[in-house]
Formats: structure tokens, C-alpha cells, sequence
């Protein structure tokens, strides 16, 4: 199918940064042109006068069907609300409340303007691969493992974990594995260097949780010897297709090595207040050590909603607070980071609106919090919110239009999950 | 008029802090009654089904013209983007400018259910007082002062201040003046006093910036001996009627002693943020000593929006994260500094859906962001959105319905103001 986007503002992305008035060719999946005054003849025409283009957001981090927990074990001191919540709860949680959970938090990322995420999650993840096919969001995604907990088994995990991969590479334009362990505290070395070479071998991306607490930065620090990153380097597990979440409590030498091995950092900064790990990842260094920066929600339990506006704006702002210091980070870094970075670390080829590249574009009204336009850059990063998404296209499919998904009755599965009930453990 | 809001969730923000499902009635500007089934015969009825309805949002300081300056300056030193960019910019504002940008802050603030506001501003005020007329927001506004800049004369300021209160007390049920310097380092203390003393002939409020950053604080212990709210006591400015914006680098004993004075506190931590002052306004300390902690966006100049969903997320955030404590600070409090106390502050009746209070009142939908629904308030605190916003009553009139506001022509209003061009300096 042809679809043309007519008269919008189209913030590219593209190398020299354009903002242009505009038109968008796209056929199938692919963006053809990008050019004011295009005449191609189009199958749908979307009429975006007065309205934004922008490359759809990347959300670097998630655990997707965790929605189904937003709001549960509110106030609770962070080990508590882990181990007396979340973990009995999890294993309890239902194939149907899985898929119903992943609608329900793609469904919230579409009217955000994510056009694609970095899954990780354990429990029925099948069921959470179909909800994207479905819903039509692109994700990546593994069974996750971990075999450092009870009822765990290294063997069983990795195959699990194959297994996966064999029942989706290469099935779904929108599906595409990946191998992840948990953490480096809940995954022996055995496990994870395995993992690794599953994820080398099937040329996937490796995604892994990592310093997030100051404890579990200074446990591995105790019975490794060496700081995390020192360590995932020794044991061969840093390289450009490695994406670590958090990295928040690290030192100077570790950002050093992670922009040298251009390892993947996902940044989740409303989840690391709300959990209060105290720890804030120093995107602005890690940038400027040449990793590759991205930026995540994490899970809806975790912070509580999957908005990747307001994820960008809290990462500026908390970088400024941290180095006392308004302009330590410019504004357009921080729009890079959640829109091309966040392709890259996910290895897709999106992130921008530039021919030849997949058509996953977000477009946004201009409602009262997006005037005047002095900087449309910092409108998109400090103003912008879902309120503004009016249309999501992914992979050249028309998936939100007026402001309606197009391919879920979203209205049902409100009213279906609206008095969901956590299982009794 | 009789209104009638039928079926809602009601998150009353009573003394019980009791959450109901039912009806509100509304005589005029004033609920008379709130319970299940109410059939008392309405001139008009809002069917509130599967939504959600509270007090409006109470933004506790703000200067609403600003959003004219939203993005203007980005990535620059807080003192080269005040110095360069608005200091000299705000004088050159037209009284048409200041109007429509009234316009445009007080739609943002609607949408994003706030149905009163704390303004602080110094150009036209006139023009922002007649502005909320029109659009129909609740706010108290002064013409605030400050002569220790050149060409500023105390005696013109205070004139200034006066006639700007005989113009408009008692004059519109919207519009309650207040007295306002802007802070103890750009006004003397002759300045402040007289002000203070106006204040209390009028009954009015009296609002000022403190303690905004590290710099300011230090100057006036050097200048005057004192830290900041000691010396604000010294001069008799700490009082219940008395409301202090910032209020970050303050020290363990001045937070007893506003507490010990019952001060009214407004928290704006994107702002705070934003501008990098690197200062944590205590609200916890500040709220366990007795003062009257609020909320606040600041000006949209530098926040960039006029979000207070987002205000009490990132309030709700920061505390967390200052203390390294996920539980130091409930969300029922975060909610409660964003309409009970905000209304305490201000002096308004209004703040919860009671009997006897002034009908501002916010109904939400229940969107993929707010579903499930296991802890309402934390729901509330930390994933909604002015996407959730659909209805607006102030002052017992339907402000916005369905998403449009009522009062003014909006779309209008965006397109003069979109290519707003800032004044030639």
C-alpha cells in the first residue's frame, strides 16, 4: 500500500538534524520520499496540516504486561514491595492475563508515541509476542532467564530461552528476538556466558539489567572483585549488542570501558526515583564516552505509567539537577536518545523519517502546551505529551488514527481489565 | 443554574478522604450534596460513567503569560538565559501579547485540570485578570513589585500594587488580588514591609519567591545576617497568609520555624530542576513541621508546561529520590498538596467535593494509563495525564466539555499565537 502524509512539520532526524514542511512517501513498510510537494499517487492520504511529524518514540526498556500491577504496593520501602508483591505475584499472573496485560501496555505506548520497544519479561511471553502482532507494535523480545532463584535450572532456562527464538526469528516483521538474562545477581556466569554466545551465534541482541542499586553494584564489587561492567567485560558480554538498563551506579572507569565497547545503555529515570535506588546514570558521560544512549520506561509497576515524553523530559532534568548545571545536556540529545539511539541499540533500521528507512512516524497536534514554536525541539522533549498524539503509523501501518486504534477494541479491554484482580498467592 | 454530575468515581478529598461512587449536585458555584442517586430535578445533567471526578488541580504559583517565552533561550546558564533572554524580553511584551498568552497558559492549566492558579506576574496584569474572566479559571493575582532593579521606585510599585487591588476586589467571583514582591533580593525591605502591611489592611495574600538558589540564600546571610526565613520573621512577613515559591536551600531550622508559622509552602520541581538550582525543596520536612506545603509548575518559560499531574509525579519523585526512601513520603499527601492544601494556601473554599464548597471539579476518563484501578490516588499521583482530562467545572460553570473548552474560541487562539515572534530586544 501506498500511504502519503501531506503539509506536515517533520522533525527528520535525519544527519543534519532538518525540520521541514513536507510531505512523507511511504510504500509498504518503507519510506520512499521525504520532500515538500510530493504528487505520487497514494492508496490512503493522511492530511497532517498543523500537525508534527516525528520518528516514532523507542522505548529502550519495558516489562510490558507489568501494567496489570500499576498502582499495587504503593508506599512500600523498595525490598518489600519486591519480595511481598511483585515476585509471589508474577508466576500467578495468567496466559490471558498476560495478553490482555500487553494490549493493555502497547496500547498505552501507541497513544504515547512508541513505535517499538525493548521487552523483557519471563512469563508467558508468547502470548505478549502475539498481542504485538496483533495490537501491530514492533517489539524485541525474549524469555528472559535467570537461575539464581529456587525452582530455576540453568538448562531449563536456555532452552526455554532457544526455544523462543526458534518459534519467532524470522516469523513476524514486527517480532524479532532476543536473549536476555535478568541481572548479573540473580544469573550465574555459566548462564549468562551461554546466553551470550545464543545471542551471537543467532546474531541477536543481548539485554540485560545491570547496576541499578548501589547493593547490587557493591555485592558483585565483593564476589567478583572486579565493578560490574569490569565484569560483563571479562566474561566477554560487552560489545555494541549488549543493551544494559539502569548502569546507574558506576564509576568513571566503567563509563570509560562502556563507551569504548559502545555497549547500549538504557536509561530509566522515573523508575530509578520511584524506587528510590539513588543512583543516577550519568547519560551525559556515558554520551560523551561513546556509548550508544537510550531511554526506557521500564515496567508500569515500576513508574507507573509507559510514557516516553515524560521520560525524556525527567532525563533532562534530572541530568541538569545532577551537575547543578542547566546546560550540561543539550535539548536535542536527549530527543536523539529516544528516537535514533534507541533504534540502534535495538538494531532496527528506524529512528528517523529519511528514505529507506522503516515507516514507524508519530504525528502530533498543536494543542495549547505545544505554542508558540520558538524550538519545536524543545516542545517535543519538555511540552509534548500523549495528549498530543493523534496518529501512530508502524511498520507502514496505519495503527492509531483520530486518536482510535485501528486494531483492538481498546474500549473492551479497558472495561475487561479495569477491575482486574491480583491473583491471591 | 443546577448542575448534576451522575455516576462517577468520586475522589472527594474529605476529611476521611473518602472515595465514592455517585452523584454531585451543584446550585450555581456551590456543591449542595454529594451521594449515590441523587434525583433531584438538574438544568443540566453530565453523565460521568466509568470516569473519574476530583478537585480541581491548584497550581500554586505560576506567571501565566510566560508560556509566550515557552522554548525561547533552551540549553543555555540560568543566569545568560534570565540575563539575555527574558529579563530583557518580558518589558517589551505587548498588552495584546500578555492577553492572549493569558489565553494560552490559562487553557494549557484547564486541559490540564487545574481550575485555580497562584500568578505572579508584573506586565499587564489587567490584561491576565480580564483574561480568566473570559476563559472562566479561578486565580489570585497581584501586580508584583520589586524596586531594587533600576527604574523601579518603591513608592510607584506600591501605588501601582494598590491600584491594581481597588480595581478588582470584589469585583468578579474569579479574581481575588493579592500582594506580591517578587524576592527578598530584588526588593528592599521598606518594600516588604509596606507590602506585608497592605496585605493584611486588604486581608489579601501575600506571595514571594525564597531561596530559589544556593546564590540568592548566601547573599542575604551575608547581607543581612540572617538566613532567609529568619529574616522574613524579623520583618513580620512569616505568616499562614503568607506564601513562599521555592523555599529549596533552606536550612533544618528554618523549616521549623515555617512550619512552627504555619507558612504556606509551593513546591515547582521542574522548574527547580530545569534551572538547575540544584535545591530539593523538603516538602516532607517542611509538611511534618506544620507548614502548608503546595505545588506548582512556574512559569511555562521555564518547566515547559503547565502540567500539574506531572508536578505531583515529579514532587512525588524527588522525595523518593532525595531520601533514598521509596515510602518517605505517602501519595495521598502528594495528592492533598495539590488541591486541599493549595486551596488552604490561596485561601479559597474549594480543594474537595463536599457539601459547602466551591464547585471546581475535574472529571478523567479511565484511558489505557489508568487502568487497573488497584490504588486510585497513586493512579491519580502518577499516571494520569491531561489525556485524561475531559470535563472542567469553575466556579459551578462547564469550563471545557468533551475536551472543548466552552468559553473561548482555542483554535483561534493557537493559530495568532503560533508564530509568535519574540519582541526585538
Amino acid at each position: 500500500m501506498i500511504t502519503l502524509v501531506k503539509n506536515a512539520k517533520i522533525v527528520t532526524q535525519n544527519d543534519g538534524r532538518e525540520i521541514l514542511e513536507g510531505d512523507i512517501l511511504i510504500d509498504g513498510n518503507e519510506i520512499v520520499e521525504v520532500k515538500p510537494g510530493i504528487n505520487e499517487k497514494a492508496e490512503r492520504i493522511i492530511d497532517a496540516e498543523n500537525r508534527i511529524a516525528i520518528p516514532g518514540l523507542v522505548n529502550g526498556h519495558t516489562h510490558i504486561p507489568m501494567g496489570l500491577l500499576r498502582g499495587y504496593g504503593e508506599d512500600l520501602p523498595l525490598q518489600e514491595w519486591l519480595e511481598k508483591k511483585i515476585w509471589p505475584t508474577e508466576p500467578k499472573l495468567t496466559r490471558e492475563g498476560i495478553r490482555k496485560g500487553s494490549l493493555l501496555g502497547m496500547a498505552e505506548s501507541i497513544r504515547s508515541g512508541v513505535t517499538s520497544f525493548n521487552e523483557m519479561y519471563v512469563y508467558h511471553v508468547d502470548e505478549t509476542a502475539k498481542a504485538a502482532e496483533q495490537i501491530g507494535i514492533r517489539i524485541e523480545i525474549p524469555r528472559a532467564m535467570f537461575d539464581l532463584v529456587p525452582g530455576r535450572e540453568r538448562d531449563d532456562e536456555l532452552a526455554a530461552c532457544e526455544t523462543f527464538i526458534s518459534g519467532w526469528k524470522g516469523k513476524s516483521p514486527l517480532i524479532v528476538p532476543t536473549v536476555s538474562c535478568h541481572a548479573p545477581y540473580t544469573c550465574s556466569e555459566e548462564l549468562m556466558i551461554k546466553a551470550k554466545e545464543t545471542a551471537q551465534r543467532e546474531h541477536l541482541k543481548f539485554h540485560i539489567h545491570i547496576s541499578e542499586t548501589r547493593k547490587e553494584m557493591l555485592d558483585i564489587v565483593k564476589n567478583k572483585g572486579k565493578y560490574p561492567f569490569e565484569y560483563m567485560d571479562s566474561i566477554g558480554l560487552l560489545d555494541e549488542n549488549s543493551i544494559y538498563a539502569h548502569a546507574g551506579w558506576v564509576t568513571k572507569r566503567e563509563i570509560a570501558l562502556a563507551g569504548k565497547k559502545k555497549a547500549g545503555i538504557v536509561h530509566c529515570p522515573i523508575s530509578n526515583l520511584k524506587l528510590a535506588t539513588g543512583g543516577i546514570c550519568p547519560i551525559t558521560e556515558y554520551d560523551a564516552a561513546g556509548a550508544n544512549v537510550a531511554l526506557g520506561t521500564d515496567g508500569a509497576a515500576s513508574n507507573n505509567s509507559l510514557n516516553m515524553f515524560e521520560t525524556m523530559k525527567m532525563a533532562a532534568l534530572l541530568q541538569k539537577h545532577h551537575y547543578w548545571k542547566a546546560d550540561v545536556i543539550p535539548t536535542q540529545k536527549i530527543f536523539d536518545f529516544a528516537t535514533i539511539n534507541g533504534a540502534k541499540a535495538l538494531g532496527i533500521n528506524a529512528g528517523s523519517i529519511e528514505k529507506g528507512k522503516l515507516a514507524d512516524i508519530v504525528l502530533l497536534d498543536k494543542g495549547a502546551n505545544m505554542v508558540p514554536e520558538h524550538d519545536i525541539i524543545a516542545n517535543l522533549v519538555y511540552s509534548a505529551g500523549p495528549q498530543n498524539v493523534t496518529d501512530v503509523i508502524i511498520d507502514g501501518k496505519l495503527v492509531m488514527r483520530g486518536r482510535k486504534i485501528q486494531t483492538i477494541d481498546e474500549e473492551k479491554l479497558l472495561q475487561d481489565l479495569s477491575g482486574f484482580q491480583i491473583p491471591k498467592v
